[in-house]
């Protein structure tokens, strides 16, 4: 299952990677060494390298475009040619913008999909590793309370034979011993990490990263609606305002494009082998035998079940009891009709101890751990990568609109005609019968 | 997992079921039934009816605009005042249409998920119930191997001591016992049910479900975008060509609309209560025992695993085995030099079988197969109800869209320059300089 992520080739494994000093950093995986983290940081300072860019164009293009205007004849009503094309340009670039935010939408629930995948497969891991705890932990009391009480009272009962006392104690001995194998089995119990407190920190984040999206998108298609509705009614002050928003909102873009760019990055070089790195992570943090975790996190044939021998064994002592009550029920009952009582008993709890057992080898076995293991692995690196890829197209195409109407929204905002002989009513309607005829006029004229 | 969707309400509980003679159906799903099939049938009729009516609508708006336009003033230049309001509204519907392509890009990936979700989850059953069939196979042509030879040797051997003789019938005994209890837990073999013909199929009409829809979405794209350009350039020979395939897409909108309610209206009843269906279906498709398939279908601890007693029974049987051959080991080693190669032998065949044991009681216990049950339906009644939701607004949006259009595309054309002084070159390009002063003029006329 894992393998096909494994051998997945990675998109961003063509990167180079360097740190501060720009020397090349190899590409595995390693958050905790500081070169690593230098050279995530450097694929983040990218974007704010490319914010610098773009704001130095857009001043430098708005500073030649108000200072360097060819001196306007005297009495010119029109205003220069190519003033069409600058608000068609600023439109295409609103409405690639919008685009732009619905890729941004399917990627944020992409991502949120699967990081809700992450912590479901980290949930149903833990339910699976409390009920191995709860088994162990019920079976080793009934049994505990079968040899406590009904053993006893079946040895006071059968003690005037003593090869029956001794049978009875050959079980009780079993009983032990079985009550000493299971506590083995029961691994996770101490154990410091909980895969529960992981899903929920995992969702906690999920939910705030979610919502800083959907704010951000929000803002975004606002400011793309508003300023079309002020290019349409042109209307100054409303092309104004958002032309501050926008550069509000270029500058948040190139902040979460440098995020993603460096998360996206470090993600596909976990993604790219995923094994290793979570093996020796879950080692240092559990304690567990490496043969354990290298048993659930590989599950295939070459790895054999560490708990194979403790199963055999208590599976021949669970067999060997009911051999000896099998025994004493021939031999003991006929004589002693006393017996019965707490042999029966001790059948029902053995038959109990077996179905418990069986459950114990099916939750114990690698196939459903391993199952979620993958699970949570193809939520993190495929939903939650490619839904961060798309964030990333849109924070790019979003930057690419922005800086595209920053630059045409003044040379568009002065071809509006001037705010005395404008009347800032709703006169200019698009939907009233005199804007209409003025609308018809403008379309039969081209 | 399933009791999630089970008390889930649907949304399509409210719809009362009618059969064609209008008479209330049960709303439970029946596929096989008549009047089940009627009513479902009745719920795509409706479309018709929409489409019907709405054809209905345009022909006599359009009758109506043709022959019973007020006569135009002799010499009049200027269209009818109204004209810039049909144009704004025609693209307007036209902009909700391009919406609700996008919702349909989305629902159909949606569907498609949650099917691959569902065929991915009977895939996995079907190598479970594999896995069970072949470990049983393999284990018993092992432990058969194993008494033919090596047992018939080790009796040869021991022939001269009857007593040891008959511990080694016994472990005979035992080894016929665990392998005649083993072939009764390959509950699958020789059922005609093959889930992963089931997935087969499923993916093969998701494939082609799937490229309809594209094409459809892609169909009305490049006609939503074309009118547009018709209107913008005021081509009329593209805006005629762009009307009969609006006539087209509607068409197709309002027939997969039916299918799509009709395909909804069936699921929301199929996954109000999927259990009961799914498990008489599977018991008339497998004739398997209805405490088996309870067992898979709820998994809960009311329902008794139904091969607990023969596990245990095997469980016991292997642990005899065990026991005496340890015993050969002890008497007859010392005595017998020869008999240790072939109880050795055992030994290992012993161990193999416990380990596949181990296996195959984990394979059989209710998890994995429940949980595989639980993706499906979440795969069909969450991802694939919700894409198909989804798929409906889109049609309802594009029938509503398209009709719109439809409506006002003649008016619009209508107020088109006359085709005589009217060339249609790439003078009309908006981007060139003439062409946007035209623009300019129009847009500081406003």
């Amino acid at each position: 299952m894992s393998g096909l992520i494994r051998t997945r080739p990675s998109p961003d494994r063509v990167l180079p990677r360097a740190d501060f000093q720009l020397r090349p950093v190899p590409s595995g995986f390693a958050p905790q060494e500081q070169e690593y983290q230098q050279a995530l940081l450097l694929v983040a300072a990218l974007a704010g390298l490319g914010l610098g860019l773009s704001l130095i164009f857009i001043a430098v293009y708005l500073i030649r475009f108000c200072c360097c205007r060819p001196p306007e004849p005297p009495g010119a009503k029109s205003p220069p040619p190519g003033g069409g094309c600058v608000t068609w340009s600023c439109i295409a670039a609103l409405l690639v913008g919008c685009a732009g935010i619905g890729i941004g939408f399917y990627g944020n629930s992409e991502t949120s999909d699967g990081v809700s995948q992450l912590s479901s497969a980290l949930l149903h891991a833990n339910h699976t590793l409390s009920a191995i705890d709860h088994l162990v932990l019920e079976t080793v009391e009934r049994l505990g309370e079968a040899v406590r009480t009904e053993l006893t009272s079946l040895e006071e009962v059968l003690a005037q034979r003593t090869e029956l006392v001794a049978a009875a104690r050959g079980a009780r001995r079993q009983a032990e011993a079985v009550t000493q194998q299971l506590q083995g089995l029961a691994f996770w119990r101490g154990v410091p990490l909980s895969p529960l407190q992981v899903a929920e920190d995992v969702s906690f984040v999920e939910e705030y990263r979610w919502l800083a999206y959907v704010l951000l998108l929000l803002l975004e298609l606002l400011v793309c609606l508003f300023t079309l509705l002020g290019l349409a009614k042109q209307s100054k002050w409303l092309v104004i305002v958002m032309a501050v928003m926008s550069l509000l909102v270029l500058v948040l873009s190139w902040g979460s494009m440098g995020l993603e760019a460096a998360t996206a990055v470090g993600l596909s070089d976990f993604c790219s082998s995923p094994d290793t790195y979570i093996l020796n992570l879950t080692e240092e943090e559990t304690g567990l035998d490496s043969d354990i975790l290298n048993y659930y996190f590989l599950c295939n044939q070459a790895v054999s079940n560490p708990f194979q021998q403790r199963l055999t064994l208590s599976q021949r002592a669970l067999a060997n009891i009911h051999s000896q009550l099998q025994g004493l029920e021939r031999e003991a009952v006929p004589q002693f009709p006393d017996a019965q009582k707490p042999l029966l008993s001790l059948e029902e709890t053995l038959n109990v101890t077996e179905g418990n057992f069986h459950q114990l080898v099916a939750l114990l076995h690698c196939r459903g751990l391993h199952k979620d293991y993958g699970a949570a692995l193809r939520g993190l690196c495929e939903d939650a990568l490619e839904g961060l890829l798309l964030l990333l197209l849109f924070s790019l195409l979003s930057a690419g609109a922005l800086a595209t109407a920053l630059c045409s929204l003044p040379r568009a905002w002065a071809l509006f005609p001037p705010s005395d002989d404008y009347d800032d009513t709703d006169d200019d309607d698009p939907f009233n019968p005199q804007e209409s005829k003025r609308f018809v006029q403008w379309q039969s004229s081209i």
